[in-house]
């Protein structure tokens, strides 16, 4: 299902080369002003073309919005926004339709809905349909800066080249703020110029690579989230593993604690004042599936692009037998870059429905 | 929220130390045979007491069966199971009313519910409300055994002590088998002896470690999952997740398949007879969030035991100052090993969730 | 399914002659005081063989709360309770396992569940399945009692014989307690005594008889209810549809509202203070799906009980011819009078869905 | 909430005179071919302006299919259509702003969305928006066409005029094709004429009449809907009241059904060779909330239409003082002809969700 969330609800549709692509956001809280400019800025950030280091396929994305909002103000009402397609070229695609690429889900596609789904491009597994995730996250997220919510994340590899990682404990506004308005996001910006350069030298040879994102949302009240299958990791997982090329996530320590004890993992409590808050933050912000106040911190793992122009193994569903494919077309030899701002806003817009759950919104 | 299911909803209930706790599936289809004795393997294999590397807190923990079955076999009615609290000792617990525990959901779970819920033994929190979710996945498995599909997990780490890994194209019958029905699963059974120890020397410590499992999946048809938020990875991730001290999951490669370049991840397709398999499975059996028919293969993060005996710092949140906690009860020094099956019973959940999203249950 | 609910969900398991039944309730409020007596006392208003006018099967009905009650306080957790089958006669059903009751969901749920549903005493489609809804009732009815909101039904009508109607517009409250406490309830008490006389003859004649329930809730605040499908109608009708033998539903003047021109059925606004109040209220407190301030009037068509003495004709399915049936057992000659409390309680669930909704509980 | 279906869901977005108004179906099966002509036959039905009876505004209505669809066939992805708003008046509604008309939503929507919702033309609370659910439909009827199963709804009375009743046994075939594809949906013909001509008296009065719309779904096979909540009465009643003006509805004999008897209520079962019938229909089709496999029969109560032009009370939330109002614009005087296609189009999208329950979709 391409619907998510019980309070907030999202539905998002289209297809990479159909007419159009876009979102429903049912649920928003009314009287939210809207700033349409904050909004494109972040479409811009996800939009391909914008960055040397991804494709070259350039699109306005510009969103038009048809409902839910009135002088750039919530209504209450669902809030739609549209994009269309306008800049495809399915003949790029045309050898997929038997010979389904490897690691995409063209073939799984094809099993799961028999044969009619829209392959052009991907269409609607294509990471084109992230960029209504973007929209919606580009809502949501001025929505919760209204309440001290912000989210940034940044590049934390590509590869084996790592950025510096989040102080879990302590994390300025200002690096937010960059990181939250940024195309190539870094803590530590001096590793920009040997990432372009790998990611470059993947480009020349055909081929991609993979890489790790990591995301901090500031200012969470504790308390927010419910326990088993309604905390605050099940509800990030479920819509963070709606981006395409997403394998793992982690919050906190993550899978590097497993190696400790409990002695060095545990977050010690202590008064700040009026405030409880934690030495350390092993969690991640995030205890028995509740907020405790602390930021909220996890790590995604992004697979190397599968579109890669060498020549692979695959097979002709048509002619059932094995064959070889190169595929043609414009990809990124690197998607981790621009899934930084679709990371942050899918993260956006679990924030809502969290605080919703805990009537905070 | 303690439900989770859209097509097979179960909805789990109880605290640690109240009348009882227990699970109500709903969606089950009728008339499937449901094996007492083997319900009974499962809830044992989570049972406290049944492993000298787990607490020696005893429970018969034997699940009564209120509902849903008739003969044994199912009706198509809600089954609902309760399992009794019978061995508890509240005392231990006494202090942790004003001392939140670190790196517990003491803390969190006093604001989210204003003080209000039952920090008895982590009340709500505990990890005995894993036991319901081991019923409803003893339940779950023994249908989906009926249609080939079978799903064990291992002990894939304890601290650095490492077993072997699944070989993710092809997995054994009989080591599935094995491990399925097993209290200290591993691959590589000479692993046994030196992860004993190391968790006994924790344990002498007051101490305690975290470790990682390995999941695998087979049988699972290709086809099997709905594109972007409806995918088997966003599905396992919203109940796994509900597993309490779980704080990572990847799938296939996860974050180590970051580190490859696209032509060394991607897995070509090739004809098996007339069977479309893939050479390698670094996607762990999922592309685009649809099974490809290939085994799917899950790892999850364990946290250390946050229940260690050694003095800690926290706060009094009656008094609002600083404090020291030294933890009594009994506790696992390693939680890794009970919950081996606890993650294979929310898988089996999740696959039954699943195919009846596709028909196919 | 047996589940319903979006932010307070309810999950009702059982079947009439299986182990017993009750309900999970998650998503309650935290804090709330929950007076045992009073959930004893609305239990016994449905509960069989406390009126003449019902059967004469007497069942204890004492619910057992195995969880999220601490103290008699909401923890928060899910809350189930378990009600006991005790007192069942299963030789009284054994006809029919081959011969459907006509009227009766004996066919229809054969066909469902392939045959094995159990069929005992209706099984999961028993009317005792409405115990742990007035059960959750009783419940959410205290949490509402305390916000100034109060549910109260009567028998508007049973076959030709009527009460009189609540003034829509002003409910006095002595009577709302009167009609939530009582079993056989009635605006004008000189209707109980040719009510039961009709009743009464119907049972003599080993048939039954049909009637109308009215319900109006009282004290709900304007603005409480979403648009088009999460309106106060549509939730309330989702809910009380649970019910068995309902077949009608109407709001307000309902089907009789037709009759009339619009300047005759709208609700004029007149200002009571600096309330908004409406001069009549025909749309029984609901507009465009959301509570208006007025009270909310709800009418319930009952069909007369299925289960008669008189022999009727029928299909033997594992024969395939067609034969005729003698119901044995105990019966209800008028439902109308034990559904009562469980329209009440049905609409008490779905104020609490409600008020949620709209972050007032 | 504007969102509708646990299996099948629907996004209706829009305001009425917004950008545009749309729907977004999430779940449709795969590879069913839509005929486009035959899904504007549906959309003129309800479009306004086709019909003297009806609303002088006349709108293309024509929906643009964004995705979904690929040579006219579904995909499997979520299907988007949008219909554009062009032809609005604004000012005629420009006094609504502080003055609510009586029995709209303009005042429970002011309070619901603290002043924030459009409520030009009824903002997202406009029966136009009932365009989009038409369209569903219109989608919906032709995937249920090809299993044999229609739906077709008349006018069943204005004011006290009335049409015959369905043969609740057996429904014609080309009575089912006549109703579906016509604009003023009669039985007995006949009575096209009295009540066009009381609908107009009723017009130049300035004011409106109610009505009723009887509903048959016909080729419905036995054992569709689940018990308690998922039962069809729940399921169709949950997306019938997101029509406006709906009031009351009831299945079979409904609130008439109460005056009888169970000997006379009861549906006896015989054998039709090898099917089960039933030979009443007093149920209408639906026994414990299941299909029975005779024609599924239901009819809606219509309030007059609020909005008519005669000086009505009402307040001024402005100024906080009584005032009267004389509502502009275009109006339906009676809403009951336009909204039998709208009834039929919310049963057919109904229709799939339950089938898809059963694994029948």
């Amino acid at each position: 299902m391409s619907s998510w969330g019980n309070y907030l609800k999202i539905s998002i549709f289209g297809e990479s080369h159909g007419g159009g692509i876009g979102v429903v956001m049912d649920g928003l809280p009314a009287g939210e002003f809207i700033d349409r400019e904050a909004l494109l800025l972040q479409m811009g950030r996800r939009a391909p073309g914008k960055d040397k280091a991804a494709t070259p396929r350039s699109e306005a994305d510009t969103p038009e919005i048809l409902s839910g909002l009135l002088n750039d103000t919530t209504t209450g009402a669902p809030l739609c926004a549209v994009i269309r397609n306008t800049n495809t070229r399915s003949q790029d695609y045309g050898n997929v339709l038997s010979c389904p690429r490897p690691s995409h889900a063209d073939y799984t596609g094809f099993v799961r809905y028999h044969g009619f789904n829209d392959i052009r491009g991907g269409g609607h597994f294509s990471g084109r349909l992230t960029a209504p995730l973007v929209f919606a996250g580009a809502v949501a997220r001025q929505i919760l800066a209204r309440r001290g919510i912000r989210i940034a994340a940044h590049i934390s590899s590509v590869g084996a080249l790592t950025d510096s990682r989040f102080d879990p404990v302590q994390i300025p506004a200002d690096l937010v703020e960059r990181l939250s308005t940024t195309t190539f996001g870094l803590i530590d910006t001096d590793k920009e110029i040997p990432m372009r350069a790998l990611i470059e030298e993947h480009r020349q040879q055909g081929d991609s690579i993979g890489g790790t994102i990591e995301c901090a949302i500031t200012g969470m009240p504790a308390g927010v989230g419910s326990p088993m299958f309604g905390g605050v990791e099940n509800v990030l997982s479920s819509i963070l593993f709606g981006i395409p090329a997403v394998k793992g996530i982690e919050f906190g320590t993550g899978f590097e604690g497993t190696l400790l004890s409990g002695h060095e993992h545990n977050d010690a409590f202590r008064y700040d004042g009026d405030t409880v808050r934690t030495v350390t933050n092993h969690n991640g912000g995030i205890l028995g599936g509740i907020s405790s106040g602390m930021p909220i911190i996890f790590r995604l793992a992004i697979k190397p692009t599968p579109s890669i122009s060498q020549e692979q193994d695959t097979v002709d569903l048509t002619q059932k037998t094995n064959t070889t494919l190169a595929i043609k077309g414009r990809h990124d030899p690197c998607i981790v870059v621009r899934a930084v701002p679709v990371a942050e806003s899918a993260a956006a817009v679990a924030m809502l429905e969290l605080l919703k759950d805990v009537n905070m919104l």
